[in-house]
């Protein structure tokens, strides 16, 4: 027996809003045997960015043929395009604002976007407030049934970019700080990055992937400033340290964030996204 | 095959509350294979009002058959009576407190109400505070399995009303404010209705319906006061104005809702459930 | 038809976590057909003790072979083993941490413990910081795949134990206070407990279950102090008194709880988890 379809939800509607629940009416009442996820509704209104990043995050761990649908959707009823898009096997469908920007960059090749054009797939009566539930919600139903893209929108070459910031790689040299009597340390690389977001426990979660380090080491970091807060350790695991400590670790998307160990970093440091951290590497 | 079962929840037990999932337990020990959507578990505590207006938001975007189970029940363990609706092809079970109201009445006709009275479909110890657990989630799982309504309870005619407040209609004459020049004004409509709720947007929802206006345009709106809040414009979609603006547009179930573009209007207005609202119509 | 799998999630992730939806993406690629339910996200970030109560109150609300995943892990990536266990017939996967250990006082016989041993079975790429994620969903979805436990770990006899308080009978003599014109008061007993959690509701929850009573009546109740808290009314359930009154009564878990009628408790009389309560049996 086939697997049932699986459609993700991520909306800036909060959570309990009533909204949701009449995207997954619809959806229900078109595709029976979907399994809906609630990915989250707790996106900031409106914010585009913390949208693509979650999505970038999330749809990694679901498995191919996952359906995702994003409603972060600022230009409702223009003449903004829907998206439906096949990226890594795992289909996307969201407005043209940048929401899948950081997931096709990561895969390059491998993706292909359609625009929505093909009124029959919507539902009858769509409103000019809430294409979640009226164009969205319908199209991730009838993908779940087997309806194939090129039936439902027509194939186009670009779509919105979303500009995420990059760490930046720089060279020191001299001596400087606590490491100066070593003599590697004259000659030193630095990664400067920015925090992207705060999650749920307060950990600031950065811009440097742990690729970005080329296989050197940390031998120094910190963030924000003046007065810039050090970072105590950089441990494995929130458990390596103890209580209180403030660390560095990659977390388990790989990307590098600053924890306080049992506490909330973003409140103890007074961080949020946006803080510049630069890290020394050997 | 036939679709699965679905079961939707709405209460006022809190997000993330463990009675929610007590209930989801006990309604999958019955019916395995129900779908089980949450509405909200956010709506206000005894709030009936806030509830009833949800599921009349909710319930028509889904399909036929679907079983909705609303427990906002101050009234637990009382002799307050549980009902079992259908109400045009859809099923809810509630407490006779008033949330059946507001659906009932779009409906008129097509509503069959049951009172239930049938424990041997409720689980073995019926607690006096958690109907919700005890007696409601076993009635939906069984009707998600098929037992048919008048096995449940007995046929009643008469459920508990809720009164929502009703938009009015006012001849007005004379010259006033902005309109003055206007020949037809000086004979003009206006519809006084009010906020009925503030959605997660911020977004003030009226009591005014598309279907109010009989057809005729909106001239003018202000809201509150003294001093009377202005809006400026009246706009199809949010993206059809500037941010900051403050507009009305029909929303997405066709009420009257007053906006800040890409802001919070209950806050920068000032207002909530309850707030006058002034329509001129031409 | 078999019944199709249930896999229930809670964790002090925070809801609308998108670690949450990584768990769920996981367990979907390995047992699609699973249902899964969520029980809170909202534990208080490493509060094992709240952790380990909601699923002592949640589990038994769910049927036989019902799968449960409990992620409050402040040891993640440190060497505390991760458990799969039976209890009476119910499946939970927990870090060893204690979570599991009001449940298996519930039972003492008809416990099985293992400690997950087998990698295979884990996600390929285990990260040090989310094995809810790398070994705990996929461990769930296993077992919902028909696994049994002594193929995913080894059995083990002791797990990390979680004192809770227990209330304490105590014999009291002599006259006091409002009962002392009556006799049997000369020589009462005297039940001290305390608050365990405030519920959503405000409702005082505490560690006196009905069967402490062993059958005697409640005389008399007071919290807190000094000055204490009299509790005005032992009642049967909310709507027994009027609006504003203090009352005691056996919520649906079997527990004694104080609440104000259609009001917050906990804030009203200033009182949170520790809070001591005392109550007079004749």
């Amino acid at each position: 027996m086939a697997s049932p379809p699986i459609i993700s939800l991520t909306t800036d509607f909060c959570v309990g809003s009533p909204y949701v629940a009449e995207m997954k009416g619809v959806i229900l009442g078109i595709a029976p045997t979907a399994v809906i996820v609630d990915v989250t509704h707790g996106i900031e209104p409106q914010n585009v960015r913390e949208g693509a990043l979650v999505l970038r995050q999330v749809i990694p761990a679901f498995p191919l043929g996952s359906i995702h649908v994003a409603v972060i959707d600022p230009g409702v009823g223009t003449n903004r395009a829907i998206l439906i898009a096949e990226i890594a096997g795992k289909f996307v469908i969201a407005p043209d604002n940048g929401l899948l920007w950081p997931l096709i960059q990561c895969q390059q090749s491998n993706v292909h976007v359609f625009r929505a054009n093909q009124p029959q797939f919507w539902r009858d009566d769509v409103s000019a407030t809430f294409h979640g539930r009226d164009v969205m919600a319908p199209l991730a139903a009838h993908l779940a049934k087997g309806v194939v893209m090129n039936e439902l929108g027509e194939s186009i070459s670009e779509v919105v970019r979303l500009e995420l910031p990059l760490p930046s790689r720089e060279t020191l040299s001299g001596p400087r700080g606590d490491d100066y009597c070593d003599a590697s340390a004259h000659v030193a690389e630095q990664l400067a990055g920015e925090v992207i977001y705060v999650d749920t426990f307060g950990n600031l979660v950065t811009n440097i992937h742990v690729s970005d380090l080329r296989k050197q080491q940390i031998v120094a970091a910190e963030m924000g400033g003046p007065p810039v807060k050090r970072i105590e350790q950089l441990v494995r695991t929130y458990g390596d340290a103890k209580a209180g400590t403030t660390v560095a670790l990659f977390g388990s998307s790989g990307y590098l964030e600053v924890a306080v160990v049992n506490g909330h970093a973003g409140q103890r440091l007074g961080l949020a996204a946006g803080a510049p951290i630069r890290i020394r590497l050997a």
